[in-house]
């Protein structure tokens, strides 16, 4: 332990406090950038363990405290300290155990997963003290934060700019498209960026689920086919970390048997809280997010594995296989349309993130660039793909795109892909096999290009039951007609 | 006006406030039912307006009052107060006012599509003053409430009793099946049941308007046709309120110019709240509700007119027509195919509502029967309909139910259907025509009955990123793999 004399030393740059693995590792990778760093964690063991890793990983200059003042009073002025401890009470707690030696100016800093709101609340209670805050989301995970995250972070623009570089340098950092972090706004919106960054990540893993599914269920691929498959895919447009692990899973042999360990894996999908608060955004910016939701819905419905083996019995009995056909499949095809298949989603997943962000940021005034969050999203976070420069060149195109869909390479791309997207859709609906994501993102497109829905009928029914009243094609203004009296004049 | 000698008169038997035309509508059937009631309007011309139409009707026993505190004590203690007023604010104010007369044990029922939470709120501060509150879903909108709405009362049981004898006779009668209306439960469960029933609709009506979109844009029929195919499913299994209207709709005839009034009406729905609140407490109840969710998004993307005609257009260009196919077509299979898809579609839309339902009993504690919930939905409101005899027979049947998709009845119907189902849903997917609904409803119905799911993979992945540890298939416990280090190590 350095705390004893450190109080004698020259102030350190910045502070964090919650020394859970991931506060560990952006402690040392931050220290590692060269900014002198003091740590703090309530369990002092965990404080003593990051201490030990400094030293082990290179001598870094950090300094552990088991006392929150003498922590508080370790950072050079304006403080600034980042907290990495769990989303709600647990934030409020330590904001109130370190605030009471904070001084005017300076700032806290949440990396957790939180609330948008809770951050705005936050603010606002701290700004009473002449404190500063700011929200930031974190993703990258254990190992983003160590080597490198994407920084999302909001709140306010003071105190980011005190700590500007040093987030420059501890972010990820991209050839050719910079560090991995921006101011992204005001209040709460570096978390409700992050949210959605998640939202859209539960879409990318659903998608590649489906891909999976249709490839090994119905096309009959090994693992070994799938992991050559993933590979080969990681190379082209699907380039991405998500594709780059999932060619890893499918080559690790189970450790405790015959086979592949992925076979082994329960397929029960954990969760915790922002794919469900991007799905209920959504509906509350009147957003269609429906990639998104599916893949919500897949996991809520993963967890119902026992009703699952019983209704599956129950349609066994009713002449349903698991898999409903055994056609001959072309292998070589059949991967060939589900890339493209997985590709069109994909735009159609991110098209309706981005369009949330962009509702978010309309409701609540925070002048958010959508093109600028591609950009920092390209390195450090689970979503890090090729892919991201296309939507980045969409917006730099045209910041006031309405839909990514409609971007003139995206539309293109769509356009050579739409035909094996169609047939995969319909080959798994044709198997029994369910491609919620790809199904859904199909009829989203197919939605959103069509000038005119059935939607005048879904009016016209409102008005006869409930005098909505309706609007006309030929004129403009709003109309109300006695349907039922008119249909029963008749009889 | 009564008003005035009112006061020495025998007391009424209860009264209502707020008197847009569903609150005089229920005055006047309560009334019709021989229960003497007051009424109250803080606009005074519709109290003048009610007592009016009063005479008009029947010269029923219905008395109205200019000012609150005559209206309160003109009714029979403990007296009842049915309010009708906009949810929200309005509800709020309106219980100020009128509380302020009241006497302990007396009790408002707020019939309006409130909040849950607010109406528990409201019972919680109402009993502090010894009032009694019940929040009441009316549904059957204006028709229904003059001849016999569909009742969902909840909160104090002893105020339900208190006013049993009036809801028996108010709401609609249905033949072999009884008034439909019931004690729901406790708190806020009328509301909430009253909101998914709400959801259910939207369901139904997005099913019913995808029906007639794959009729009408790949079956080419006229509206002649359609009228005369909507009239022949009405006969059957799909026979319901909402089948009937839609008929009538395809016969209206444009009274501004020529041809049919339905494809004069403008393409974009309109919403309340009670569809966005069912999406977003299925996705706080981890229930999946997607041909809800779809139906709400399509009443979102209808609104974006202007972006669809520009996508339209973008699309147009590159080789998309609106229909991608112009294949012959067996007309009477195709009807008969979509009749099919509609009713297992719905069957999913169903199941996932009542699921939704029982989830959030199960949380609250409210005990709610589910298919005493079908029962009172059979007569009265927007989805009544034939059908929910078999929801009842199910769970009669089978009170633990786990989903309706395996409840024997409708599993066999399933069976039955399936292949039809899939046909419609790939027919529109190679038209170009989105299903959203039909289609998210066959993903629900395949994801359910798999028993083997591809969360395997999306759960590995979890494990790889975050160490957010899995389950395994062949031994119980909680297991953690190095996927990163194992996999490069290979290489």
């Amino acid at each position: 332990m350095r705390e004893a004399n450190k109080m004698t030393q020259t102030p350190t740059r910045i502070g964090l406090a919650g020394l859970a693995v991931m506060g560990q590792n952006l402690a040392l990778n931050i220290a590692e950038k060269g900014f002198s760093i003091s740590v703090y964690n309530r369990t002092t063991s965990k404080v003593d363990e990051t201490v030990e890793r400094a030293k082990v990983e290179g001598n870094l200059p950090l300094f552990g405290f088991h006392h929150p003042e003498a922590f508080v009073r370790s950072i050079q002025k304006p403080r600034v300290i980042i907290m990495l401890v769990k989303a709600g009470a647990p934030v409020d707690q330590t904001i109130e155990t370190l605030s009471q030696y904070l001084e005017k100016g300076d700032c806290i800093v949440d990396g957790g997963n939180e609330w948008y709101e809770n951050t705005e609340r936050r603010e606002k209670a701290m700004a009473e003290k002449g404190l500063l805050f700011l929200g930031m989301g974190v993703s990258g995970g254990e190992e983003g934060a160590r080597n490198g995250p994407s920084l999302m972070p909001g709140g306010s623009f003071e105190a980011y700019k005190n700590i500007e570089d040093i987030l420059l340098k501890v972010a990820a950092q991209v050839p050719d498209s910079g560090p991995c972090v921006t101011y992204i706004g005001k209040g709460g919106s570096g978390n409700f960026v992050k949210m959605v960054h998640n939202g859209i990540e539960y879409g990318d893993m659903q998608l590649i689920a489906e891909a999976y599914d249709v490839l090994k269920s119905v096309g009959k691929l090994t693992n070994e086919e799938l992991k050559n498959v993933f590979e080969e895919w990681n190379k082209g447009e699907l380039l991405s970390f998500l594709i780059e692990i999932t060619a890893d899973i499918f080559g690790i042999k189970d450790d405790k048997g015959e086979g592949y360990l992925v076979d082994k894996v329960l397929d029960k999908t954990g969760m915790k809280g922002t794919g469900k608060w991007t799905v209920q955004q959504a509906a509350d910016l009147s957003v269609a997010a429906p990639t998104i939701a599916a893949s919500l819905d897949s996991r809520f419905l993963s967890g119902l594995k026992e009703e699952r083996v019983q209704a599956a019995n129950v349609f066994k009995e009713g002449g349903f296989g698991d898999i409903l056909t055994d056609q001959p499949i072309d292998k070589e095809k059949l991967i060939n349309d589900v890339r493209q298949a997985l590709y069109a989603s994909k735009i159609c997943s991110y098209a309706q993130g981005m369009n949330l962000i962009r509702a978010k940021s309309i409701e609540k005034g925070w002048d958010l660039k959508l093109g600028e969050l591609a950009r920092i999203w390209k390195g450090g976070c689970i979503i890090r793909a090729i892919f991201l420069d296309r939507i980045k060149r969409a917006y730099d195109r045209n910041a006031e795109l309405s839909n990514l869909l409609v971007d003139p390479e995206f539309a293109t791309e769509i356009i050579e892909r739409q035909s094996a997207w169609r047939r995969v859709v319909c080959l798994a609906i044709n198997s029994g096999i369910s491609t919620p994501g790809m199904s859904t993102s199909l009829a989203y497109f197919d939605t959103y290009r069509r000038e005119r829905l059935p939607a005048n009928l879904v009016q016209a029914q409102r008005d006869y039951f409930g005098a909505h009243t309706y609007e006309r094609t030929d004129v403009s203004g709003s109309f109300h007609t006695e349907w039922f009296k008119i249909a029963k004049s008749k009889i």
